[in-house]
Parts: C-alpha cells; structure tokens; sequence
C-alpha cells in the first residue's frame, strides 16, 4: 500500500516534535512543511539543523500543497478557531484531511457555532475529515473522563484536575498562560483577556456533557497566578522569584447551582522545582464511584505529538465533515506500518 | 423517535442487573427475557420478585423473538463463543443486534476463528452488529490500555494488573475460577480445564496487539490457587478458611523470549475480609511512560453491566458485522434519552 503523505504546517515546538515522530513512523512519508518564519524554500531536514532530506519547507501554503499533493495536513499554528480557519479553508478546498492542535478545534461548536458550521460543511463538500486533538483538549481531560464513564449507570458529578509541567511548550502557550508576568500584569492581562488560561475548557466540558447527556446552566471559570519562589527557566522563558510560573484556571459546570462538571488545571513551568507533583486525577462520582490517577501527567508536549500523529489512520477512515474525538474509534498508540490501519 | 426495543436473553446475576438498569434509562424499553429456567411464560417484573410489569419472560428464544420483535438483545448466559453461537444465529437470522458479555466474544477472532467469520458473515448478511463487551474483557485491561496509549510516541512493554472482588458474580464464574475447592481440587481443575480462571487473556492480548501493532510469539499462562485464611461469603458460594477463594491467573505475551503484553488477574470473593487491597493498574513502558492506577478497581459486576447497557447506541450506529470494543467510537456513560445518541 502507497505510504500516507502527510504535511506538518507549522514547524514551532510542537511542529517539530511532530515531525520527529513522523520521522519514525512506517507507513508515513512526510512530503514537506509550512512555516511562515522561512524567507525561502528550504529542506526539512536542514531546517531542523540536520542533514538534508530532499523535503521542501515553505511559506506559502498554496505552493506546498500543489507541489507536494498530501493526503494529510498537520496543523499546529493557532490555539483558536479564527486562527486556523483560513488554512482549514484551503485544506478542504484542496481535497485535504485535517489534524490540528488548535485547542479550540477539539470542539468548537459552543464557541464558534458559525464558523463550526462553516468547516463541516467544506470538510462534507471535500469529503474529508476535519479533527482537533491533542494532549488537552482531546484527550485527558475530555476523551480520558468519558472512556472512565464506561463502568458507571449514573453520573453525579464529574472532578477533574491535572497538574502539568508547561515547560515543552513554545511563547504561544506562555503568553496566553501569562508566564513570567508580575502578579499584577497577570490581573490585567486576565482583564484584559489577554492571559487566557487554558484553551480547553470551554471545549472539553461541553464535549463530556454532549456525549454523556449531562445539561448545565452555566460554566464558571477562574484565573489565578501561579507565583514563583525559584528562578525557573525553560527553553522559550525565563521567570524570575516572585513572577508568575503559570496560571490555576478552573472551570465548572453548574445546574441549578450544584456542581455537574468541575474541571482544574494549574499549568506552570518547572513545578518540579518547587517540589509540586505533577499527575492526572478523575473522579466520576455517581454509581459507581470510579477514582482515577495518573502520575506523573501524560506530557503536555509529547502527548499532544503523539496524538495528534496516533489518530492519523482513524481520520483517514473517518467519515467526513468537522469531528471530535468522541467520534472516532479507540485512539491510541500505534507501533506497526500506519497503512496497516486504513480500512 | 421510538425507544429502542430492548430484549434481555439471560437472567442470571448480570442479566437481572442489565433489566434494572435498563428500566432505568430513558429511550429504552425492555419487551421482553429469555430466561431457560422458567417452564412456562412468566412476567418480568414477578419473575425479579416485583410487581407486575406486562413484559413476557420465556424459555422458547424463537417465539418471545418473534412475539416481541426487538432492535437489540443483551446475550448473557455463557463466557465461551460455542456456548452463545446458537443464540447469535437465531438473533441475526432475525434481524437483531447483539451485545454479549460472553468473555470471549471481546474479541474471538483467535481463539475461535472459523465460527468468527461465521459470525461475522451472519452479523453482515443481516445487516446487523454483533458485539462482546463486558468490563474485562471489553474495557479495563484492554480498551482502556488503547486509550491511554494514545499519548505514546513508542510502546516498549504493557504491563497491567486488575486486583478485583468476584463476589457480585454467579455460579457459572465461581466454577470457572474453581472458588470453593480444596487446593489439590484447584489444580486438578486446571490440569482437566474445569477451573479456567479468566476468560479474556486470549481476547485482552490479541487486542491490544492489533491495535497497537505489536507482535509476540507465544502467550504463557499460569493458574495459581488464592487460599482464604478466613471463612469467605457471598450470594452465591460460602468458602471455608482452607479452601480456594480465587485464582491468580496470568498471561504474558512473549517476544523473543520478552515480555511485550503482562496481564495479571489475581480474582477473588471477599477480598476486602483479608485485607486485600483492589484496584486497576495499567503501566505503560516507552516514550514516556505512562502509569494509571484505579483504586479500587472498576467493579465487576456493575462494570459489565453498565458497559452492556451503554454501548447499546454505539451498537445501533455501528456499521454490520462482528466488531470489537476497538471499533466503536469512545464509549461512555449515558445519562439522557438513549435515542439522543442515534445517527
């Protein structure tokens, strides 16, 4: 069987990482890149600081894709929605299937309703697949919770949270999580909605109520600084003691006041160095009771690598339009040639 | 919409805890049991020892199938693909869909091939779904080991434990696991295949190694006795301090003489009265690892019933043929009408 040619559009920290795996996969030929930052066609291969690999990068997208026709495209530009859906538009108008990291696409239907539309209706027209995925949304604290649900006849409340190291990620991710600010920048920017969060929980809590047919009437969510005492330090940034390392956002679901979904992620760099541990924990209270934890987390940055690239032969075989991991068969590692799962 | 047409064929420990959950749920309806033990047509209700509820119980398959006409029937009266392949051509010869938590229909593909493809051809020629679930095998030591692998760049070693209380099961389990017998009687049973421990380690293994795309040469069984210190009761068997209360079963998928797949399955009744801790234990050894523990495990008997009960619209959705747990999208607990979940 032919090999899956996939292109990676977006060579940052998770681009790359992405690559890398590709790299190692059977059954995958990785055909060229997009990234906007290179003046000028380049290999792959010399763009990672590596030995030449006969794979063009290039900034214009068109040209790419023409050039090297894939099957698959790999997103990882954009946390939202209005960040991705120009390129989303030429995938699909190209005949493209879509993976991408863009938090906000792990279910984008409450957030950008119109927009979601738009995209379903491009992916049925080309008939091609449209996924968001990654370490969170996409998974732990989305796909991960509903899969626990398995065992349960009645769900109560849904507890989750996961402590993670945010270290992996590029100046994207800090920005939005407004690492390395004071406490009272942090403030402002959470005024000012320019620190974030998490992109995710307006994703994954409606994704767990759809599919587990749980209602709210509201979600409630809380951004508070993370402050250091310890220098830390990461590839991308550096926070100085007394700085922000990160931000504890929470966020629940309420139904007539009770709590139906609560959702915590404090997401800082290098807890290790003030000795926090780090681990995934779910609790489904209801009938039964099922207790979950993970320690340490599955990575942020591995993880959002891996599944984006593990999920390849499932959007392959999906049908078509703008799915959600709750739509695709069990997603998981995959070790033999990628083709070996194409229906 | 129309609720969907439930029949429950078996109303042994789980197929009496399948009817109340069912009863429970919107958007289903229960028209109708099977149950060989009744010698002439009984109502369902009086039969649980209620009221009664106008729904037939029989012991003639062919005439409650045809009396009732359901859309799917939950198959609950033996563990082995001989024992409920009669069954499974009646119900496809008309028209049903089928959910059994016979353990080795999680997926028979190996250790019974032939009648497999039968299956299969049946479940297709029908336009039908045939499906085995159930909480192990069919969820804890295989669909959620896939789910947490998708994080994984590269899988080394699977290595899982299932620490679990078999008291909720009946007497067709306890024979199976040889609770009650003396030791010498315990592994005489092995010797003669009368005590088989778990039925699941040929469909687990099998499973995730397809998924996966991992390879072994051989599995490698053992069967060990568990001895009660103290007297030991449940429902259904009374054990002396002396005598069997479980069997540590395991099985290890070799790989040039390695261990690729460890699945360990110490069951038991009662653990809890020496002091046995339960739980659920998946480790994941490769790029990274990932290390999940349940505690205490996802129980047994509520655990088969409820995944039973809530894959049914997945099944109902599902294209035909004898699938697998891996061939369905995520499956989960459902709390709202059932037929909100229908394509």
């Amino acid at each position: 069987m032919e090999k899956i040619r996939v292109v990676q559009w977006g060579l940052g920290n998770m681009g790359r990482g992405m690559v890398e795996m590709l790299f190692d996969k059977e059954g995958i030929e990785v055909v060229g890149a997009i990234e906007k930052r290179v003046e000028e066609t380049t290999d792959l291969g010399v763009f990672l600081g590596n030995e030449k690999l006969g794979i063009p990068v290039m900034n214009d997208p068109d040209a790419l894709l023409d050039l090297v026709k894939p099957d698959l495209c790999i997103l990882a530009i954009h946390s939202f929605v209005k960040g991705v859906v120009e390129e989303i538009r030429l995938l699909t108008k190209k005949n493209i299937q879509v993976v991408t990291i863009a938090e906000e696409m792990a279910f984008p239907f409450v957030t950008e309703p119109e927009l979601s539309k738009e995209i379903d209706e491009m992916a049925k027209r080309a008939g091609v697949t449209v996924l968001g995925t990654g370490v969170n949304p996409g998974f732990v604290l989305d796909t991960l919770i509903l899969q626990l649900s398995l065992g349960v006849r009645r769900v109560d409340h849904i507890y989750a949270r996961r402590v993670n190291d945010l270290s992996p990620f590029g100046k994207t991710v800090m920005e939005e999580q407004g690492v390395g600010l004071s406490r009272e920048a942090f403030l402002q920017g959470v005024e000012d909605g320019s620190v974030y969060g998490h992109v995710g929980f307006l994703q994954s809590i409606p994704m767990i109520a759809k599919s587990i047919g749980l209602t709210y009437d509201e979600i409630v969510q809380s951004r508070e600084p993370i402050m250091t005492t310890v220098d830390r330090k990461t590839k991308d940034v550096f926070v100085k003691a007394g700085m922000v390392a990160g931000c504890n956002h929470t966020a629940v679901a309420l139904k007539d006041g009770k709590p139906v979904i609560t959702l915590e992620h404090p997401q800082q760099v290098r807890p290790d160095l003030e000795h926090i541990e780090t681990g995934d924990y779910i609790e489904i209270h209801g009938d039964p009771d099922v207790s979950m934890v993970i320690k340490p987390e599955v990575p942020g940055g591995i993880g959002t690598i891996a599944a984006a690239v593990n999920v390849i032969p499932h959007v392959l075989n999906a049908r078509s339009g703008l799915l959600t991991m709750a739509d695709l068969p069990v997603t998981h590692a995959i070790m033999d040639d990628f083709t070996n799962h194409l229906r």
